[in-house]
């Protein structure tokens, strides 16, 4: 299933893409969950899969809003430096555990929602990355149980005012300016990706391609991820681990390249979709 | 007020302490409110002081079980480095801008509830820190507005796994263990605490006095860190900025002082009261 949270006539709810249009899955199940989230806390995926069989969609694709995939997560763990391409750009060395910091959820923005390029920053730069989405509570969790614990996969772009994540050292800041952080469209459950399949991720900049790589190109693997962060947190359904992003971002380029208004940023996983999203000038 | 939020016969409410004891203040307004970041988000803190007028406690302070003062916030900000006493024990210098991290809500625990050390760390740490409780909603909040989003003040323990927090240059690992953040006893609101007081803050481990400080020693004041953050990210009621520790934490002492199964660890500030828990070592 490839899975989304969207808003419709001014209501939240989630639902499942079926041809060119959505299920509205929250109305189909009578409001039993409230949020996607609500739904793989309650292992519902199965129900999910009934609640589609044989339906067409509710509403086509352009006709609704697109949220965050998962708007409310728990937690976000993003991972630094972990593509050896990014690791030469910025002249950093292997990592000798992933390097990991939070973004929070008020950061983020769906599918085709603007991504915000505030006056506070001249060096709005992107990061394609893939997001995997926690299925269930694991603490702990060892590298060949990981794999249980993914609900799905989506796009992620993990937006970096350069100029603030550089100054202090610790990355907060540059990472969760408000509007930043956009994720989707949707998820490709778990049941439509084989585990350690070979994922292609691609970001383009107003049709340009800029960064290129693969899930197999990670210097921590995904299992690896799942592992490390549960050693110290614990995971829950809907936390999201923001897998890290590959060369080929705007600030490392010769001459450097940043986003302004007007532009079109995209992030792909081609396996799964095209996250989309047009960059505005916010006004303070 | 003094407001907590707490468990009593396996339910979760909320309250405020009077004399030697608590009012349940989520079932004196009726259940009107499900937790204090919902009181905090309805602007009910009126509310609340007309609900105690004239009660006498519903229960004593050594029948409940405390959890954090806000179980739930949004966002934890941490600040690291804002004290001049613990800018020369790390060798550090006066930072640019804040130096800003986060903590997951799941990490938290209340007064007197074990803190955990975890068997992935040996250099398990305290840091002693005052927490601001935001009261509203803001976004690009001038430092001169700054003291009206504050809902309250209370103690807050940045339990740090050191070898984890400096391995990869960002600090949310080390920062982030379940059972590393106590936050408590209560918070004193606002009335309470004149703005800009000089708030004293101390560090014991097993009554010996290993940190001192007061609010006015801080490089960033209070109204500069809220300005701060709300510059990148929409502050929210119940968001927790907890402010930065003072020289004496246990990995810069010399020896290096660590702290260990049954050791106690207690926060006090002064004008509002004394965060104690007992450290645990925890069975993974």
């Amino acid at each position: 299933m490839k899975l989304l949270s969207f808003k419709i006539a001014g209501e939240e709810t989630y639902g499942a893409v079926v041809g060119s249009g959505v299920v509205d899955l929250k109305r189909a199940t009578g409001n039993k969950y409230p949020d996607l989230k609500a739904v793989l806390a309650a292992g519902a995926l199965p129900e999910m899969e009934k609640a589609i069989a044989g339906k067409t969609a509710d509403y086509g694709l352009g006709e609704i809003e697109y949220l965050p995939v998962i708007p409310n997560p728990d937690k976000i763990f993003c991972i630094g430096i972990n593509y050896g391409t990014h690791m030469m750009e910025t002249s950093k060395v292997v990592p000798e555990a992933p390097i990991v910091f939070a973004r929070f959820a008020n950061s983020q923005v769906g599918h085709l929602q603007p991504f915000l390029a505030p006056p506070e920053s001249t060096r709005v730069d992107w990061e394609g990355e893939i997001a995997v989405i926690i299925g269930k509570t694991g603490r702990r969790i060892s590298e060949d149980r990981a794999w249980e614990y993914i609900a799905g996969y989506a796009p992620y772009n993990d937006g970096s005012m350069r100029e603030h994540q550089k100054k202090d050292g610790q990355w907060t800041p540059g990472k969760n300016f408000v509007g930043s952080g956009p994720f989707g469209p949707w998820m490709a459950t778990r049941g439509e990706i084989a585990d350690n399949a070979k994922l292609n991720l691609v970001t383009r900049l107003n049709g340009m391609e800029v960064q290129r790589a693969t899930s197999h190109d990670m210097i921590y693997s995904i299992p690896k991820l799942i592992a490390y962060c549960s050693m110290f947190s614990q995971l829950e359904p809907g936390d999201v681990i923001v897998t890290g992003t590959p060369g080929g971002v705007g600030s490392k380029r010769n001459p450097p390249l940043f986003m302004k208004d007007g532009d079109t940023i995209e992030v792909e996983i081609e396996e799964i979709g095209v996250l989309r999203n047009p960059v505005k000038a916010e006004v303070a």
